[in-house]
């Protein structure tokens, strides 16, 4: 059972906040083994990547089978149907026509004091990108990482992905190939991180890592940063509806399901104005739990982290979306763009009972990596700007620096910085004299 | 003695190599013992910042005393000359100025499927600003940092400055008053960046921590990345001049000298398509060392890490700064705009030989928070950026989820997330009879 919370209880704050800071993660403590491996990685390259990837994913390979072949891809790729092959093109090309328009503009001015300033944005040169094996590899995360950083000009693009026994996702061949990727090796974990941080003979190092992995992986991202960028550590995926009664329960129910089928430690909330609707939401997940697929993962999602929350009004719903901010926000509202403006702390958000959350996931268009664990409070998604960097520009004219020059050399003075001023001082000197 | 380069060389590859790769930071690793300080200010708040700050800074504070008072912050204030003041606040009006430029706009757009899609940007609500005591306590780096985040619409914005044995640089203070800031505690290291992470009886937390530190402070930001945002991880200081014999070889010999004096880790490097005037330029170095108030530390970081690279032209000039991917680079060459379109690597470029680094320290508008050890390859200086975060969002119409939802459909299916299928199902459903 979800937890069901009223605002009008007396034991409401109480509850919301067992609710905000329920840890929901019990990540080991695999940083130890990840320094190791990085450590490991670093001192003996290729030869380590190999025995690793023995080990952990029980496949056998050689510095030439470490990425994929243009025909291993190609072989791979034509076991897509042409069905499945549409939809992915579609998701494509509408991920690109979004992120196309996130490209930020260079500026260029000149002040009063004639000092013309301005900055240049521009793409890394390399990026890798981590995908996940096994259940969770998902061809949709290839393209939302892929695209943004190809939109941004990246040239080099590699993927790492896990093949363990040799099982390989050819839709996820597909995407990197829709996406224009360069390369892709097949490995994973620790070791994949460390190789595309510092690279081996084989793998070329690249200076921003992006992409989702388990507990080991997160632990490597963290550690390799500041040596290239890394996106975010995400943490397990939440939804926030916030609907009334004017909606079907169970559209809301599989919005909220579709969730909670992600992982055990995925939370669903739904806040609503209306107890009875609130009610047949949750009755809802249950029949829909009855049949569904993953029903033992989202059934422990739903019943170990999931909650139904009765407000008073829409302002009190928006003020508990703030302070949740929830990565995936769902606004079921007969004004879902009046109450957006409200709603300010969110990774997505998703307007009216038409856009389902789903669509973003796929092919809405923005995406689908968002700030978890509350962490939309500081962060955004994945986009163009984490594959981009800006460097700033200033130029002074000489009558520049007599305006503005003095009161740097003050500034530098008191600061204890002496040839900071002498630097200004000297060209002053010249230029006065 | 720097080194002395020259790509005519055939040994210039093996030495530019070691430069690159030359560990300027000798870190001592105190992440277990700033773990444990982070865990007791989580666990006794309060009481631990104020044990932490008497065993540290020597100052015995209480929950009452631990940020300045008005009263306090006005009579230190007081003591700054009119000099000074009028100094930083034309520094502080310029920097506002360039950073009102940053502010991203929202974007909203319908295509052709009727999909409404866009982004809205938010500030952070709070955030923290950590400002270093004793020498490296800069009132500009004050600026630097907290009018970016007031540009950005930050709603609270705290420093936590440490005043060992109840010292404070009364500009420090001056700073964050130009700057808006509604708080000042006076406390630092790591229990500094705690308290502000996960909130302490008196010190409410914040979202967002930026501002350099020590190694402690260091490691603290890095280990509660994730619970709020941070800005980067900073290293030492590096400036890279790319000069013809067309300047005065004094005027570049200060500017080296300017990130000399910061650090003894920090790196000045001269490139110039002209042998002899490269001599000059050290010469000069050597003469001004003989009198420089911080010769000591000047000389120490020029000996050790600073060089002077010959190159057969521009062009390669450029190469090497892309690899080098400077913090600061100054282009003193017959056209610098031009020669900037090559140089993408770097966190600051000025241009012509009116404008030395120091006058973008200071007072040019541009942050001069940047990105140093090559992370220039990745990432970007300080911005307003860094205090907003972006919201996606997106409206479908019946008929937008009638054009795109079966593809959702069926990537749902080919991923095995049939709740996410069977969301855009149930509203296809009904939409289509």
């Amino acid at each position: 059972m979800p937890v069901f919370l009223d605002t009008i209880s007396a034991d409401f704050e109480t509850a919301f906040q067992a609710l905000l800071s329920a840890k929901r993660e019990d990540s080991p403590d695999v940083d130890v083994v990840v320094a190791q491996i990085i450590e490991d990685v670093r001192t003996r390259g290729d030869a380590a990547v190999i025995e690793l990837t023995a080990r952990f994913d029980r496949l056998d390979l050689t510095p030439e089978t470490m990425a994929f072949s243009a025909s291993e891809i190609a072989e791979a790729v034509n076991q897509v149907t042409e069905v499945e092959r549409t939809a992915l093109e579609l998701a494509a090309e509408r991920i690109r026509a979004y992120h196309e328009r996130q490209m930020p503009t260079d500026q260029e001015w000149t002040d009063a004091a004639g000092a013309t300033l301005g900055w240049r944005w521009s793409a890394v040169s390399a990026a890798g990108l981590y995908v996940p094996g096994g259940l969770a590899s998902y061809p949709s995360s290839v393209l939302m990482n892929a695209i943004p950083a190809k939109v941004a000009g990246v040239e080099r693009l590699a993927i790492a992905v896990p093949t363990p026994d040799g099982q390989v996702n050819p839709l996820v061949l597909l995407a990197a190939q829709l996406s224009g990727v360069d390369k892709i090796y097949r490995i994973g974990g620790a070791q994949a991180i460390a190789a595309l941080a510092y690279g081996t003979d084989t793998i070329a190092p690249v200076d921003k890592i992006t992409g989702p992995g388990n507990a080991f992986v997160a632990a490597a991202k963290r550690r390799v940063f500041g040596k290239v960028g890394i996106d975010m550590i995400a943490g397990p995926s939440e939804i926030l509806v916030i609907a009334d009664k004017d909606n079907d329960p169970d559209w809301i129910a599989l919005d909220l399901l579709s969730q909670a089928e992600h992982d055990e430690s995925a939370q669903s909330i739904l806040i609503t104005n209306d107890t009875e609707f609130g009610q047949a939401v949750a009755q809802a997940v249950e029949t829909r739990l009855e049949t569904l697929q993953r029903r033992a993962i989202a059934g422990a999602s739903w019943r170990d982290f999931g909650a139904v929350i009765t407000v008073r009004n829409l302002e009190e719903a928006a003020t508990l979306s703030n302070r949740i901010a929830p990565e995936h926000l769902e606004l079921c509202v007969a004004d879902p763009v009046a109450l957006s403006k409200h709603t300010i702390h969110a990774g997505a958000i998703f307007l009216g009972q038409y856009t389902p959350e789903a669509i973003g996931d796929y092919v809405g268009g923005p995406n689908h990596v968002l700030p978890t664990a509350r962490s939309a409070r500081f962060s955004s998604g994945l986009s163009v700007m984490d594959f981009l960097k800006r460097t700033t520009l200033s130029q002074m004219t000489p009558e520049a620096l007599r305006a503005i020059g003095p009161a740097a050399e003050i500034l530098a003075r008191s600061e204890s910085l002496e040839a900071h001023g002498l630097s200004v001082t000297a060209r002053l000197k010249r230029l006065n004299g």
